[in-house]
């Protein structure tokens, strides 16, 4: 690691916020330009969007460049990621140049470079979590391929004695096809069948036949619906606590590692020979240096825990805590006094004004205005249109207003807003937004006589959520609410391994799909009823008015893949683009179930499980509560 | 507890085998009479279903009484299940003899205390398992309560948010009905939506009109479905295993207070006034006693196990481990001869049988028969009407029946037919029942030319479960299978606290909706499109063809509360309960629903899981280790 001075500033300016930011925006404005691609949500000519693209691989090159200056350049190419992003590049260059070409050529051709953009945000340098996750994937995969092959021997056993079974009864399904004699529909069916999707209409020709078939049937969903289920949940859900603890315990190695090299730079040696250790100086300096933040009671706080025996030095055992020590955050509750009061002493601290502080922080005072939001509840309910019940909302406005005001008047407003009161924030968000909607909405009526929809929409929507806060008044929710405000931050990541699985699932069901079944506004146009394409007449997915679930632009295509990921009627979703092109095009779907709702929905699901499984075996580490000893022993 | 001769025998006469098997055949004779009451199955005349319960009644009745005579009085009486017991065999002849009355009479009535029969399952001595499930059910339910009332808020709030936001929109569902305005409808097709069974139909409507209304579904049921419904399984995982935990922790207790007892009765005093112990001679009688059937070796092993310094004698702390040793299982395996080396020793003996033997325990004849096993399976989705396919099924029975046979030749039968020899006893059951069905099958053919469609049935059955074996031959299934199979004996409590509910659920649903729906057999019934019921005209209850899942005799409701547990279309039939009766009717449904799906399902899950986990993290305990140390030490 080179350390002049040349080189660390290149280093500091590598890591500097408004860089990252940069660079998450042009991955962004990377992904967006699926909006206005072919096919487009709103078309942009080819020149401009080929430009952005330009643009953005420019950036991108432009920011692997500078870190393979600052990285040694033998760790450089080590590294699997960095030779990654620069694949990419050069593959999306490469399609550029050939769409280019081909384009202008008036050729048709596919954009399949587009499948590896969100594969840069994976591997940009920032995204460690979003590559910790699919490193868990990748280490579970051959467990979870275990139990897929066991399954699938189970699924195709079934089938067979499925086809064995009614395969030649003559029986019908309820469109009065043939039921059950073909092999592998009998496969595909029973796949849905695992997913429920299709349960009770596959089974009702058997069960008509004769009631003993529903036996086949439910030790059929018994073992692959509940049991084998459970056990990819379970495959899963070990597998990825298993790996992170791993990832987990390295990243703790690697820490103690680099604080010990730390530690080596700063000890001095004791004038007795003794052990080596750094003294409070250094310490303070190092510190001062590091979280430039600290209060200096704070920093005391952290010295006197270090050294515990007051020494005025420590050893290394102490230092190497001094990364953990950090990471604890200590809420500083200074009883700090209200603004109001050093303004007017003689107004705040006379009668009246203490009759009202004692007034709101009474029991009665919370209890008031749960009862109002719940009458507030029943009048949302209420028809808006009556003018006795429109009015009353300003009413409500203005009690909750008053409400932030009294406590403002009462709370120290630093304390008020500190960043651990969820529900103050919350409760003020809501309540000033509503106020001014409401106050754009009445002021558009009664000008121009034009009541926005848009405005009355997020009105609407900003009054409902205001009655969330009568949540925060029971206390036996308050352990749930907090667990699931905790997994927020675990959930963009989340939401990110999503974006990216779905947003590859989406390029290639365009590419495969893309205006195949098309969706009419005017309800009067006779293609509405089969979605554009003669192929669907009279099939479920025409009948069911699913028109507008289709790979036509990015935005239907992402709403497609949640409803496939919520599973109910993807047979029938499926069956209906296998109608329109091929019966393989069901390969694609099944491909998705696979790899959305068998393993990465169950990683959601394991990953809730686990955060309130810590919640009820909550026990602090050492550090923290030898920290809590310290502020008790201090005060 | 009376320690009189008579007392004892009577104790020992409750606890006979054959007593609880009678007690078992009699509750299963209770359970059994729905199929035979009306609404029945195959209806019998009232008065002998009466009789049958009445005979049922006095059984239970001796039972209890026996019961009581063996326990202490004040035992008996604090005792909640005894109690439970009496209340139910008073109610029940109270409803008979009201019943019966009112039947003489000519009234009809309902027989209400059907629904208590399966609490006597519950409630018998013999009904540990299940009533500790039960206990961690209703151990559970506060903190089930707490996640539920918070979900049900989530649930009211969004739809006062659908009913403010689509309410006013005059769209139409796709039966051109008015979409979203009424809220009881909304907060219904939300709670459907939960469970997945109506999406994406729920959502289209609004995702016609502009597709930023699919934003409200998706944060819907990323809230409720994933994350409320992880958090149900968490809650209940979670309380489940502790109160489970609690439980064992008190048998353990239980247990050591009894064997501490047993020892104080066995103990003598040493002559240099040391510790009490119990010498070798005592607790052998003790253990001849308990266990008969172990043999000398074993017990003398176990007793090494406790006296691991050959004292002769053993302290308080070894002799109360003894009941746990007992419970480990060890297996003998003797390298016993085989029966036919002691009797024509000189053939057995010869360098023929010699090479067989090797070429038996070859690798390659398993691998040959898993290969002949794969074969069979693409013969047997072959068309069997082929005559030279039909006549390979001969071909394979032999081959099989020659590679058990061969193996019997090779192998000890004892040894072979082990009780952890699971395969082994799979395979010659599978083999020789089809070899029977096979040889019945074309028997009745070529004499009466008439072939059975059940015998087919249960050949073809057999053939296909015949491949299964083939799993067997891959190292990395094994593990997953073993703890399948181990799962088994769990399951069958689990199967048990199925029935009860089920039971429950069958007996009030078929009182509520007996003979509302009906099922044609004869397709050319006009009344069958509409399941004899004219208020189901156009429903999609009767389009879907649902007739036959009806309350009408038990075997159907049985299999109706199936479909619901799976849930898939779960809306539909409720709506079509709800369109023949009353509206009301969806609150069953739904009490259905949050019983067995959100909470028994919830459990079997959780079960699964922690099935795995201890797979995955599987110690063996100390006295394991110390009696499989002590087996290492003697060989």
């Amino acid at each position: 690691f080179d350390t002049s001075p040349q080189a660390i500033r290149l280093y500091l300016l590598y890591n500097h916020w408004a860089l990252k930011v940069l660079l998450y925006v042009f991955i962004l404005v990377n992904l967006g330009l699926a909006i206005f691609e072919e096919p487009a949500v709103f078309p942009l000519p080819t020149w401009a969007t080929m430009l952005l693209e330009l643009l953005c691989v420019f950036v991108f090159t432009f920011r692997i460049v500078h870190y393979a200056k600052v990285i040694p350049r033998d760790k450089f190419w080590k590294d699997p990621k960095n030779i990654c992003i620069i694949v990419i590049l050069l593959l999306t260059l490469v399609d550029m140049i050939i769409y280019g070409a081909l384009r202008a050529a008036n050729c048709s051709i596919i954009r399949w470079s587009r499948v590896l953009r969100p594969l840069l945000l994976v591997n940009v340098t920032e995204g460690r979590q979003l590559r910790r996750a699919f490193r868990s994937i990748r280490n579970a995969l051959p467990q979870i391929f275990n139990v897929f092959l066991l399954f699938m021997f189970s699924l195709l056993m079934f089938s067979l004695m499925a086809l064995k079974l009614l395969g030649k009864r003559n029986l019908k399904t309820i469109e009065g096809l043939p039921y059950f004699n073909n092999y592998l529909e009998i496969v595909f069916d029973l796949y849905v069948l695992v997913t429920t999707a299709n349960s009770p209409d596959v089974m009702m020709p058997a069960y008509n036949s004769h009631s003993m078939f529903t036996l086949f049937f439910i030790v059929y969903i018994l073992i692959n619906t509940y049991i084998f289920m459970s056990v990819f949940l379970a495959v899963v859900y070990n597998n990825y606590k298993k790996y992170l603890k791993e990832e987990v315990r390295q990243l703790v190695r690697a820490k103690r590692h680099k604080m010990a090299r730390a530690f080596a730079v700063l000890q001095e040696q004791k004038e007795d020979g003794g052990q080596p250790m750094v003294t409070q100086a250094n310490w303070n300096q190092l510190v001062r240096q590091v979280r430039p933040d600290i209060s200096n009671g704070h920093r005391e706080l952290l010295w006197h825990v270090c050294d515990d025996k007051n020494h005025g030095f420590i050893g290394k055992g102490a230092f190497v805590q001094l990364a953990d020590l950090l990471n604890i955050e200590v809420i500083t509750l200074k009883s700090r006094p209200h603004p109001l009061q050093s303004l007017f002493p003689k107004i705040y601290q006379s009668a009246p004004s203490r009759l009202l502080c004692r007034m709101v922080q009474h029991r009665a005072f919370v209890i008031a205005f749960d009862l109002i939001i719940l009458v507030n509840a029943v009048f949302i309910g209420l028809d808006e249109e009556n003018p006795l019940i429109s009015n009353s909302e300003w009413v409500f406005l203005t009690l909750y207003v008053l409400e932030i005001l009294l406590k403002l008047y009462v709370f120290e407003p630093k304390a008020f807003f500190s960043r651990y009161s969820f529900w103050n924030w919350f409760d003020t968000l809501i309540v000033v937004t509503a106020l001014i909607a409401t106050i754009i909405n009445s002021a558009l009526k009664s000008l121009v006589r034009y009541t926005s929809r848009q405005i009355l929409d997020i009105v609407f929507i900003l009054r409902v959520l205001r009655l969330l806060r009568v949540v925060d008044g029971f206390k036996r929710f308050r352990a749930i609410i907090n667990t699931l405000i905790r997994i927020g931050p675990a959930i963009l990541t989340f939401g990110q391994l999503i974006i990216v699985v779905f947003y590859i699932f989406a390029m290639v069901g365009m590419e495969l799909f893309k205006h195949k079944v098309k969706f009419y506004e005017d309800s009067n146009d006779p293609a509405k009823a089969y979605c554009g394409n003669p192929l669907l007449n009279n099939t479920a997915f025409a009948q069911l008015n699913y028109c507008k679930n289709n790979f036509n632009n990015v935005v239907s295509s992402f709403i497609l893949l949640v409803e496939l990921t919520v599973v109910n009627q993807w047979h029938v979703l499926s069956s209906g683009f296998a109608t329109v092109t091929h019966v393989s095009a069901r390969i694609f779907f099944v491909i998705f179930h696979i790899l959305v709702v068998i393993i990465i929905v169950n990683i959601f699901v394991a990953f809730v499980l686990e955060a309130f499984f810590v919640e009820y075996s909550m026990d602090k580490n050492d550090l923290q509560t030898s920290l809590e000893k310290k502020i008790k022993e201090l005060e």
